[in-house]
């Protein structure tokens, strides 16, 4: 089964390649910004500073061919399987990043911290739950 | 930008229908099944019994034209945008699913607790990380 997923935005950040990124979020990742198509922007109506957010990305330099990884990229790691690791290389390469909110005006979110990298595609921004904790 | 997810397995559960589904897995979800593709499977290995999971889902039967709800399908809560809550109904329709894992063998994962229904896809599948905690 196959489903077409539409960007609802793009990540700007000062972050410009895969390789210079934190593998997380919280190993030193800096702040960025998340635009919104304009067209989708009403979706944001209720997010203000200081709410924790669930972003997911569509991780575009990724190879969705792999199947096992070292994990961290660190070859004397046993080969795991990619479902078992957050390598960005997997069948369906979605990231998935908590942040919190530092601004938020018009269709724009001013969130930290944010690995991923200038122009990867958002795909759905989601609150973070109470209970739960996604 | 478009992009295409491919399934990589579903989701088998007693829960037949949306409407009778917790909206959280914490609001009373039972045990389901991850069956995944036979070309995926390898991506499962070292996931083993007592892993904490996060299953991403596609809400195949989620409404994509919505950007306002009431929360909770509650009309006394006020209209609020779908980035900001955890509706169904979103632009894409990934859920979000934080789950244990009580049994792994030959591609399948016996899980807890999961509100999807039954015949729900897959899309991907994570670790919870110690740190960061999605």
């Amino acid at each position: 089964m196959h489903y077409t997923i539409d960007a609802i935005g793009l990540v700007r950040s000062s972050l410009a390649r895969r390789e210079l990124a934190p593998r997380q979020g919280d190993e030193g990742a800096p702040r960025a910004l998340l635009e919104l198509a304009s067209d989708v922007r009403e979706g944001l109506r209720g997010i203000a500073a200081g709410d924790e957010l669930v972003v997911l990305t569509w991780l575009h330099q990724a190879r969705r061919d792999v199947l096992v990884v070292h994990p961290r990229n660190e070859p004397e790691r046993p080969l795991t399987g990619v479902f078992a690791t957050r390598s960005p290389d997997r069948p369906n390469p979605i990231g998935l990043h908590r942040v919190r909110v530092l601004a938020a005006e018009d269709g724009v979110l001013e969130v930290e911290p944010l690995e991923a990298i200038d122009g990867t595609p958002i795909v759905d921004i989601k609150p973070v739950l109470a209970v739960g904790d996604h």
